[in-house]
């Protein structure tokens, strides 16, 4: 049986650091507030929802929910996020998906002002996952490498396969693994020979989201495995890998109870940055007008 | 001996179409113009800056340089960028690199305006080549994916090797290549199998910037290799890959005759694409101001 990597503890770990700096920013006046916007429909994302509001309270965070008719326009959902985007208490922004088909997700997802986009899913905060710059990065990908990090798996020169190339896991994964000097092999639909690059692999990360993707023949006795996929059954959430290849492996993120909790306090870390990022743009601001008056 | 994939012809192809696109311009009362901003002091760059001249005229678009001195300040060269941002009858703008040590190349970079940005390193065409969303992307990878369609090897599922991730090639190459639903491994510095890696290859691409990196004991039969690496020695401009391993390999691209040729050509259609963004861009504005008008 391969070494369970259960997120338990470092989740507390995150959380208690969390709660302190959140005590501190309520001290010097800030109230730091998340606003998670729903559009009704999708029960799954009612439930995630549910998660945040949970945790944003353990950790002293105001949690604003909007829940909208499914029926809402493009225009109407725009208005929305802009509202919330001037609304000075509102420190960050959820947006759930996956959104209705009559509602562009990208477009949705674009206006919501970068230095409130926790979700890290605006075209700044892609790019700036892309090019190593500041910004609020997506707390899956994030999550990933924290844990293979507490656990005390280096990334630096070690061959990584990640399985799936998606907007919001996948591709910003790739930076980050890029970023951190692993050996990176990108395998998704149109791979072959999925079991000969595990086979060479030291690390294995799933982002795909298909329930018993990860077979027993198809790792080994080196790999250590992070499932960052969701897939909803009847008996509750799963991963991509199949339960008894934790037999067969070095050490494996066990779903629920690995990835998906660290992603929820990483969502919390961007918010508490989003207070930060959003002060240091109020003081240069404040800077600028005083400098002006000045003149 | 491997097939010699010489893009001399392909080349000539694409020149036929940049030819003819430029005529039709030139009918439309439009003269496509490019400017390149080169700062005195890296012999290579000045060489590279000739090259593009004598294609441009070959191809009938009028080529401005502008050559500052080594010691321009950041302030100073930002200053000529913006005056060539606003020029009108300036289409596309190429900053010379590498740049002296006290120019930070990014900031530079990223001050050329997007629609005239033909070398694709302004943030913006950054994540448009993140993202496939219509933009400039770099010249070079874009070579890289053309040769290897225009011989006839396609990306889709296939086992492709890439060296190297830097700024200008690799990491814009990851995105295309991914794109292109390669499952795609990417190795550098900290590689420490990198032959293990190859074995397993359909296609290697190499973008080092390191002569004598890929060696006969590293590749095999079925291998076809584009070698995007730029090494200038005494006798002449080389690649990352040794000379003999020709021998051993399917099909090869030579250095030079092979990516830098293409490279040039779709710099010249980065062009092409930049008018055509700029006069959208143009009348996008004149219908709205007409709007604005008639209200």
């Amino acid at each position: 049986m391969g070494k369970l990597l259960q997120t338990k503890g470092m989740a507390k770990q995150i959380s208690g650091h969390l709660i302190a700096e959140i005590k501190r920013m309520k001290e010097d006046g800030i109230d730091p507030t998340i606003a998670v916007l729903i559009v009704q429909g999708d029960p799954a994302s009612e439930c995630y929802a549910k998660v945040k509001q949970r945790i944003a309270r353990q950790l002293g965070i105001r949690y604003l929910l909007t829940s909208v008719h499914s029926k809402i326009t493009e225009t109407e959902l725009l208005e929305k996020i802009k509202w919330l985007n001037r609304c000075p208490s509102i420190h960050g922004i959820i947006l759930e998906l996956p959104l209705p088909k009559h509602l562009n997700a990208k477009k949705m997802a674009s206006a919501i002002a970068p230095e409130k986009d926790v979700d890290g899913l605006s075209p700044t905060n892609k790019l700036a996952c892309l090019t190593g710059d500041e910004g609020l990065y997506s707390a899956t990908p994030q999550s990933c490498i924290r844990i293979l990090d507490h656990f005390g798996y280096p990334l630096k020169g070690k061959n990584v396969v990640l399985i799936g190339c998606g907007e919001t896991v996948g591709k910003p994964l790739v930076q980050l693994l890029l970023r951190a000097n692993a050996t990176l092999t990108v395998c998704h639909a149109y791979t072959t020979d999925l079991k000969d690059h595990i086979a060479n692999a030291d690390i294995l990360i799933t982002a795909v989201g298909k329930k018993d993707l990860i077979t027993s023949d198809m790792v080994h006795h080196d790999l250590v495995i992070v499932d960052a996929g969701i897939n909803e059954t009847e008996g509750g959430i799963v991963g991509d890998v199949k339960p008894e290849v934790s037999e067969f492996v070095k050490a494996f993120t066990p779903v629920p109870g690995g990835v998906g909790k660290i992603t929820t306090m990483i969502l919390f870390e961007n918010l508490v940055k989003a207070v930060q990022l959003q002060e240091n743009k109020k003081s240069i601001e404040k800077r600028e007008v005083q400098r002006s008056e000045s003149l």
